[in-house]
């Protein structure tokens, strides 16, 4: 089967960065499931790994995956051979642009059933982000309406994870204050739902409180943790909490968060998969309940492009649109049509 | 009234930092109780604020209280004349070490029936700071035994917090592994009920495994956050949370807790009154059922040092004891026999 490889040294995206190769079609095990390639993503962490991969070794890049169950494990019960599954990567299995691709049962959930190929394929990384962060790590309640009357802030709105936050929280009944800097992006934002945009070029403590608000209850920091870092401990209200996915440039003054008593949560969101926790289905029950909620037209799909062919042509093309630091929403590549 | 202040610039403890005054006594409006202070204590916050009053300034020093109540503003209805209350220091009142001094009734509580004045002075901001970081932060269920098969790594066992978290945390299930170095300090930590003592001057990580525990699901740091930093971010549990008291000495880096998707949360006892939220009383109902645990014998008072008279000369020996950093439990002053 088909693999698209990144093999390592890859600071950017050069045309020796990627390769293709012919791997064996492997078997699932147990909880394992076997599923054929529908779609693909790409996200953040794609380019980082690429960057972060030693010229000495390769690996089989991807961690969003919409697929067709062609095989199953002895020990896997919620599946059939032939249902339509989604599902993020994990640290232990190749990644998803492969034509085949194996993964544990416990993380995969049926598609959301009115999605494209290519919505469905964009979702499971950045939706599932984005609700563990602000159900798991904030702890707000995922219920609608339930958490009306408190303010969120958003930083980097119009990216994957921003996007599904913001429709997320108002699902929920949060009041929503995203970041974006150019005209395009503030539109996309009051489109996933925001109540406000303000830029996060300007002063965010000036233009928080311009809106008649002191604090906010929790914040979403996705980009640019270093430099938001002090606007983010005058903004958050006291015992209030900040959610990071974002690495900071280097060490950071947690002090400045003391006087409030506030919490600081890192939203990772392979910890499961790479720790093995004992809590690893609940990644499968939280994509069923997403499917719930693109099915209900609560929250949709933030696909704004897609790619034709599992190619190392349509690979560069992809990571040099998400590098380029303009993305707006996500974008697929379709695999098998 | 007598008061004892620090008059600024106290970098070291000398004579000339100290000085008594006679102040008026205030009159309750309000929520506020005038209380007779009975006794008081030392916390490491005294020192601290000693050290960092400006030298062009004064203030009246003390954060905890054991008094009687003699006045009421008209708003108290949880109180009456004659009730002995305890309760931490506010920002915005002058400290306990006086003779009279105000509080607001939502932060008090009658005092414990079974303790001396000095047993009931020393608890109030160690064992509301324990009881807050460890069922408010850290999230654990405020019930006896409600939290059995977790284990909590309490960095600091001896000192006051140190001694109320390992009881509390006993208290509702928890296997705690506290720290310590010297021998008295070690049959301090066993005595308050840890089940392992290690010590803090060797590799806290190695300690931890050689008891067979990989990771702890919690971490309770109440002293050198700099120094165990490192060690905290490999011993702690995936998706687990750590909680501080104490100021780093610098910048840290918290992408060390980033892939097991850590909280990092701040316990700032004073957090409710300094920013007067809207769970003010949260202190006052907390120290009523902490009163109810030392009445039924679920914890106890860490009082281990008694001082006898609000005077410059007790004072300035319980800075001394405090900055000797060889204190154990809790040392109380008497003001009024």
């Amino acid at each position: 089967m088909l693999q698209i490889l990144a093999r390592g040294g890859g600071d950017a995206v050069r045309d020796d960065t990627f390769s293709e190769r012919l791997g064996t079609i492997p078997h699932p095990k147990g909880q394992e499931i076997l599923v054929k390639v529908l779609a693909t993503s790409i996200n953040p962490v794609d380019t980082k790994v690429r960057m972060r991969t030693p010229s000495s070794t390769h690996v089989v890049l991807g961690h969003d995956t919409n697929g067709m169950i062609v095989d199953t494990g002895e020990e896997v019960t919620r599946f059939k051979k032939g249902d339509h599954v989604y599902f993020m990567g994990q640290g232990k299995y190749p990644g998803s642009f492969a034509q085949y691709q194996l993964a544990d049962a416990r993380t995969a959930a049926l598609t959301p059933r009115i999605s494209s190929y290519a919505e469905a394929a964009v979702l499971p990384v950045v939706t599932f982000t984005a609700y563990d962060a602000l159900f798991t790590r904030l702890g707000y309640i995922s219920a609608g309406y339930a958490n009306t009357g408190k303010t969120i802030l958003i930083i980097g709105g119009a990216g994957g994870v921003g996007s599904m936050a913001i429709q997320l929280a108002k699902w929920v009944g949060l009041t929503v204050i995203a970041t974006a800097s150019r005209e395009e992006t503030v539109d996309w934002c009051k489109d996933m739902g925001a109540d406000f945009v303000i830029t996060h070029h300007g002063d965010l403590v000036d233009q928080v409180r311009a809106l008649g608000i002191q604090w906010v209850d929790s914040i979403f920091c996705t980009t640019h943790l270093s430099a938001h870092w002090e606007a983010m401990a005058e903004l958050i209200e006291p015992q209030g909490a900040i959610a990071l996915i974002d690495d900071p440039d280097g060490p950071l003054d947690i002090r400045l968060f003391k006087t409030k008593s506030a919490r600081i949560c890192w939203e990772f969101a392979l910890v499961r998969t790479m720790y093995e926790t004992s809590d690893i289905q609940m990644q499968g029950f939280t994509l069923t309940k997403i499917a719930q909620l693109i099915d209900s037209g609560k929250i949709r799909s933030p696909l704004t492009e897609t790619l034709y062919g599992l190619t190392v042509r349509n690979v560069q093309k992809a990571h040099i649109r998400q590098e380029s630091n303009t993305m707006v929403g996500k974008q697929a590549i379709i695999i098998s049509p």
